[in-house]
């Protein structure tokens, strides 16, 4: 394992998080709040750390699959814990696990909160928490890449494990470019949803941290009632932008590149819409009688929808009231998730599409045997490692999923809140069910229970093999 | 498709059923219930059907894997639909639809019941109900190929499609004889059961039903509270023979052949002891304050555990009642469920070893991406074939479950009675929680949900791709 160059990555990493720390340091001094100095400290500690690790360059500066995993991992591990000192500095949350679930949720883009009312709080660090959003939304790797000229190449190891859904795809032959390019949407598309709210009426402070927390799909509100207060055009244009944001990027690069044709035939955005589609009317339909009339039951429904498929987690209804044939909808959703190399979480809607491929080519070899028939995806024929790969991550996923609704099951929760709970974390979303339903918060649980949901967080974002490798003792071995 | 050689095993079927009727019919004479004559007409309608089919041998008596499967899943649906006939001519129970339930939850060896009470009912209608599971335990295709030869050889595919498990190993070189060794340690430890309980002091009729029920792993009671009123040492027996039907038959034949060291290292059987030790340990820890003394709550734990893993679904006490921890840690051995080649249920204790391994290997790739590992279970190397058939019936599994949920969700159940409603067909136990907990039945269901019902008891009881074949245009294209 080459640790010099692990360190290295990890040490810029913090650098970069140092330098995140001014927009919120900035923030406080516009708003003359005192908790800036929280944010002034934090980015010292960041920068001593980040720089003593940056100092030497590595002279290898290789990464195999194991040490890009390990990299990303531990990244994250960092990142997280150097993010939740502003919270505690500024006494805003006074337990460190506390402290640390917030920041995770924030990196994560899962958006659940342990705080039962965020109005209180110092606007810098709300703009923080809105910002943590935006930073893991897309990766923090990813951005690193974009800056960092690493030699030697194979850095797509890196990427590879930062990036969600089953295989990414170079859109340039550079790495570099790729994240480049990739980080050059990503700040127009947030850029363009920042200005049309501010346009709808949005006071600024709430159109960024809004805009922040549907770019990286997060979900963290900056008031107690999410995004209900808002008028309904706000409404809409969030769930239009938040929608937009679970599509696979490569979809917008192709619509840079005039690929028309190509950008409109890819099954996962066209699956993606017709799930979306499908989900808002069978739930407007179901609930048409608690709204009056049915375009508000359509705003209410696809608003959630969006929501939840693209593991945002804004809400403007509480839908735990809802009846129980959309909450199953709902739930079901969660596991979805939105596109492969969007800022969305979940299982991702090409990796069912795949699943779903891979079980009618096994149903059809029973009729002919001897047929030999490979899996297509977008025209090109899906590598059986992919395929491999995808069905180890749903039997993970199932047993990492089991595993915490028993650690949860602990406190002696409902095995809803439990189930949901999980669900919404693991899945990056954010409120689940019943007592962590949208007008509820996850403080009610123990700090075990926290700690597992802060590992499912970490693992749902990272798709939880970069994660699970820290705990194989064998990659801690010199070799 | 050779049509002609599945509808003359359809006929055989429908024979070896009219004179499995006998039994409830004698029993009938013996009380002198006049329910007994709806036995008659059932009987004699079955052979009808079943002579007219089986009057003329096919020529071509080879099956290959489709026609195995299609076999299996028609005789299992024509064998429910006639089993259904005396619940409804003797007027037990009113609806098709209802008798058709109780008939499909008694050959897949479910246990759910759509009776309210069925203290009321006449001996002779107990007797078909708990034989139903006796039937259906080892399946009447292993019973017809135990009685049956069939020229041509590979019969293994009939054999393959009935019974549970990943891979079904030949005991024997014939299938013949294979099949008859298998019904034979059945009998002999069916009558072990009956003759225990009845030296334990329980009366002729109750030693009889419930020794069907145990041995098939299904869980109809002639009692309206199950086993609960019958005396702790026939608890604890019931107990101890629940488990012993839920192991591999491959154990018991081994143990004749006095292989015993092949025997008690076979991989599947200490894992399932171990699963059953630890959740009964850690459920006695929890409900310990419940139940007085701890020895009472081993005692409840173990038939708790021991009747949910090997999906028998007897129950002694209401354990919907139960703190969340034991609640959650039932509905994951719901899943589990016994061992591979038993008479038991669920997604097999060998499935679940096969997918952590693979995952294992997966891991393990990361590490050394040059190193070719094949998964090995028992010493022998584990076919890549039978890993990838495992996922795909993992990812179907879900699939139909998450359509399951969705049609029950439309009745407006709570999502905890829809969830474990289904948990409870689809791996063939019984009870479930809350609205379907073991003191509750599925009567509350509307009929479509109940025929959502009866497909998931089928398709779990015949492990999914069977019955899904069905549905499957292609298989009815003549050629």
């Amino acid at each position: 394992m080459n640790y010099r160059i692990i360190f290295y990555i990890i040490g810029w990493v913090l650098n970069i998080e140092a330098a995140f720390m001014l927009l919120p340091f900035f923030t406080g001094i516009v708003y003359q709040e005192p908790a800036l100095w929280s944010f002034m400290i934090s980015g010292i500690i960041c920068l001593a750390i980040g720089v003593s690790l940056t100092f030497r360059k590595p002279r290898r500066q290789y990464f195999y699959v194991k040490e890009g995993y390990v990299t990303v991992a531990l990244s994250w591990v960092f990142l997280s814990i150097m993010g939740s000192l502003p919270f505690l500095l500024s006494g805003s949350i006074a337990h460190p696990i506390d402290a640390l679930f917030e920041t995770v949720s924030g990196f994560t883009t899962t958006g659940a909160s342990i705080l039962p009312a965020v109005e209180d709080l110092p606007k810098c660090i709300l703009l923080w928490r809105s910002f943590t959003h935006w930073i893991g939304g897309m990766g923090v790797l990813v951005f690193l890449l974009s800056l960092l000229k690493l030699a030697g190449g194979s850095h797509m190891n890196l990427m590879k494990a930062e990036s969600p859904g089953p295989s990414v795809s170079k859109l340039l032959p550079k790495v570099h470019s790729t994240a480049k390019i990739l980080y050059g949407i990503y700040i127009v598309m947030t850029i363009a949803e920042f200005i049309v709210l501010l346009v709808s009426g949005m006071p600024v402070f709430d159109a960024l941290t809004t805009s922040f927390g549907t770019a990286g799909t997060g979900g963290f509100g900056i008031k107690n009632d999410s995004i209900a207060s808002y008028s309904p055009l706000i409404q809409i244009e969030v769930t239009i932008f938040m929608i937009l944001f679970g599509v696979n990027f490569n979809f917008y690069f192709l619509l840079l590149l005039r690929k028309w044709k190509q950008a409109f035939s890819n099954e996962e955005v066209c699956c993606y819409f017709a799930v979306i589609g499908a989900a808002i009317l069978l739930i407007s339909w179901d609930i048409r009688g608690l709204y009056g009339t049915f375009p508000i039951a359509l705003r209410e429904s696809a608003f959630q929808v969006g929501s939840i498929i693209t593991t945002t987690g804004f809400a403007t209804c509480d839908f735990n009231q809802w009846p129980e044939i959309s909450r199953t909808i709902l739930v079901m959703l969660m596991f979805v998730g939105a596109c492969a190399g969007s800022t969305g979480g979940g299982i991702k809607v090409s990796r069912f599409i795949i699943l779903i491929k891979s079980t009618g080519k096994e149903l059809s070899s029973y009729l002919h045997p001897r047929q030999v028939k490979s899996i297509r995806m977008d025209g090109k024929s899906i590598d059986h490692e992919v395929v491999r790969n995808i069905n180890v991550f749903m039997i993970v996923y199932l047993l990492i999923f089991a595993v915490s609704l028993l650690v949860l099951a602990c406190d002696g929760t409902d095995l809803i809140t439990n189930f949901t709970a999980v669900a919404a974390t693991f899945n990056n979303i954010g409120p689940g069910l019943e007592l962590v339903g949208p007008s509820a918060n996850f403080g009610l649980f123990s700090n075990p229970a926290k700690l597992m949901l802060i590992f499912d967080m970490l693992a749902g974002r990272l798709e939880i093999f970069p994660l699970l490798l820290l705990f194989v003792p064998d990659i801690w071995r010199k070799f």
